[in-house]
């Protein structure tokens, strides 16, 4: 305090700001382009001035190409992949509701505890960590509790496991049941067709894939899911995340635009050139982009003679390789080299993982022959290194 | 669909990204400094990274020292302003709790919404848009009520009204109730000290007076308001803003940091690079130049013949002022005019006052004189615009 009885400016703020280049090849968020990083220091506009619901209608088309869907009620929720979990359970589940949830990693256990606070009887159908479901266990679960709302995810980032979901439409729609997929980790980086596979609601992160900053959660309500919604007998606890408000704001509805809030336009323009960058080079070759690296990257992970954590080949993720730590070595030490050394980020684990494997990310800027290359010699180099150190 | 039955990628993102420059002189978002705009452009970095944290930190001091406060649980939300007033509720309030909400204009209205939806009994206290509360009003509403929460605007961005609150927290608590403020477009431009005045939680946004771009929501809770969140009968409905979680990833109550959500790291680097630059022209050299400029601003329009919206002086506010739509000019005219002819933003009405007023915002980096003589001169010439073309 100084006399007048002010609390004082923080010294910390008189230094220059500081961001270190690092090459992020976890498991997100990844690098932005030089095209994304310019276009988020243009400047700002307002949230509803006409250039700016235009760069939300080119969102909104690329968000439909890139899900692969006709949804009308598809756009981005300003805030991260989180909320787009959020948005999910607030507008979907009502009290009493019976929500089934597969739970093989962090994020099925974060989604039952959502859907839980908003007051469903939530089934878990379980699966030991590094396994994906198969229709029949699913299909199981359907028959037993009944629900009205199951949550998959295609990408569990925690294991790297990779969850087939082609399926799953029809079968939930056979039950009578409303289909969600989390693709956080996974939309842009593996096949994912929303309308063909029938999904009721999809959602993902704009800081993976898709190459844009965090802060944005790009989600998609099939015609069945928007009727649902319209359908509630109680409002939607959430206001920030209402998807018929939030439609009127995004113009999905066919109605005049209707202030909401105040989106993060400079988080737009970020996600509107990741966007176009993904529609410049295709969906179909962005795909094979990341299958293509994801190969390599397994051969060379072979070739060093670890494990995957992920024993079933067909369920490991191209987004994210988990590799389970050799015995005796310490993940942190390897990591902790890697960043130290050459700016280079592998993860740990995540949640129930922690301390069991090392995470390799591979996602949309980030997924190029040369990255997989310096990441295969520096993980080689730190791994002796961190062998070395034990000894 | 092409033969593959892919849907195609859409053709506007084959355009270039299109943001015109305009100076934002409405009621918020403000335009960012150059400064600001240059932290936005640098690369990502991780959400759990030393030197996020590190800015995390930084930021958290910086707030403290907006707020005024010595509160520990201050961190800034990863959504926009609204998302501030949201997490007031779902924290502050379980279902049956008694909530008194001042109604002078639409954000009172929003947050009586957004309270009733979590359950509280919502009790509204109005005045006739353009007027403020006095402290007997605020009084006998709270004798008569006996509300757990009390919710407040400082800056009712709608009508132009400042509320004055320095003497609500005593009152409140007197009465054994919390205290909450909305500054979403008053803080950094008039004085606010949450601890000399006993406030119990204030939020506001990073995109108006603090110069950031929009997607954040700074918010700072008192150790009473935190005991109430720690004292719950029920969940926080909303994982993305249970304020616990929050406080332990922004590392408030001296435990080590725990994943929550992935922050919109961008929006951090201009929240920290907006605060750094109000610590180093200091807050009351802030406050004062936004008062400056007020007045430089309302004699203006005074001499231009106008009629202030806000009655009495004493309750108009330095950040956004309210003139009333002289007779027969269609405000969407001054307003089209002004933007097409000099890329200057001068707003209409919200909600409850659309049609009625245009509103002149000074927030930030734009509040100085040379644009308020700007503003006025083209203010000048579009209502001279707006009069030829009606006659």
């Amino acid at each position: 305090m100084n006399p007048s009885g002010m609390i004082e400016p923080p010294k910390s703020l008189l230094k220059a700001l500081n961001v270190p280049k690092k090459l992020l090849m976890g498991p997100g968020p990844s690098n932005c382009s030089p095209r994304v990083l310019h276009s988020l220091s243009q400047q700002v506009i307002g949230h509803l001035h006409q250039e700016c619901l235009q760069i939300m209608d080119e969102i909104k088309e690329g968000l439909q190409y890139v899900f692969q869907t006709r949804n009308r009620l598809t756009l981005a929720v300003s805030a991260t992949g989180h909320a787009g979990m959020e948005a999910v359970m607030c507008n979907l589940i009502e009290p009493g509701d019976i929500v089934l949830v597969t739970v093989n990693g962090i994020w099925g256990e974060r989604a039952a505890d959502m859907a839980a606070r908003y007051g469903a009887v939530v089934h878990k159908v379980e699966k030991p960590l590094g396994e994906s479901f198969s229709i029949s266990e699913i299909e199981q679960a359907l028959r037993k509790f009944h629900p009205s709302l199951l949550f998959v995810v295609q990408g569990e980032s925690s294991t790297g496991v990779f969850q087939r979901c082609c399926q799953l439409g029809p079968l939930c729609h056979k039950y009578g049941c409303l289909l969600a997929i989390d693709t956080v980790a996974s939309l842009g980086g593996v096949q994912f067709y929303a309308d063909r596979w029938e999904v009721d609601v999809v959602y993902t992160g704009s800081q993976k894939v898709l190459g844009a900053p965090p802060g944005l959660a790009p989600i998609s309500f099939s015609p069945r899911a928007e009727a649902k919604i319209r359908g509630r007998r109680t409002p939607v606890k959430v206001f920030y995340l209402d998807m018929t408000l939030l439609g009127d704001y995004w113009g999905c509805f066919g109605n005049p635009r209707i202030y909401h809030h105040t989106v993060p336009v400079t988080l737009l323009y970020g996600l509107r050139e990741g966007l176009a960058q993904l529609a410049e080079e295709g969906l179909q070759k962005y795909w094979e982009r990341h299958k293509n690296c994801s190969i390599q990257l397994h051969e060379g992970i072979t070739k060093l003679g670890l494990d995957f954590f992920v024993k079933d080949p067909t369920s490991r993720l191209p987004t994210v390789t988990a590799i389970s730590l050799p015995p005796h070595i310490d993940g942190r030490a390897v990591s902790r080299y890697a960043m130290e050394r050459y700016g280079l980020e592998i993860a740990g684990g995540l949640g129930p993982t922690v301390g069991k494997i090392m995470r390799i990310g591979l996602m949309g800027y980030n997924a190029t022959p040369e990255n997989v290359s310096l990441t295969l010699a520096v993980l080689k180099e730190a791994l002796a290194h961190a062998t070395a150190s034990r000894l």
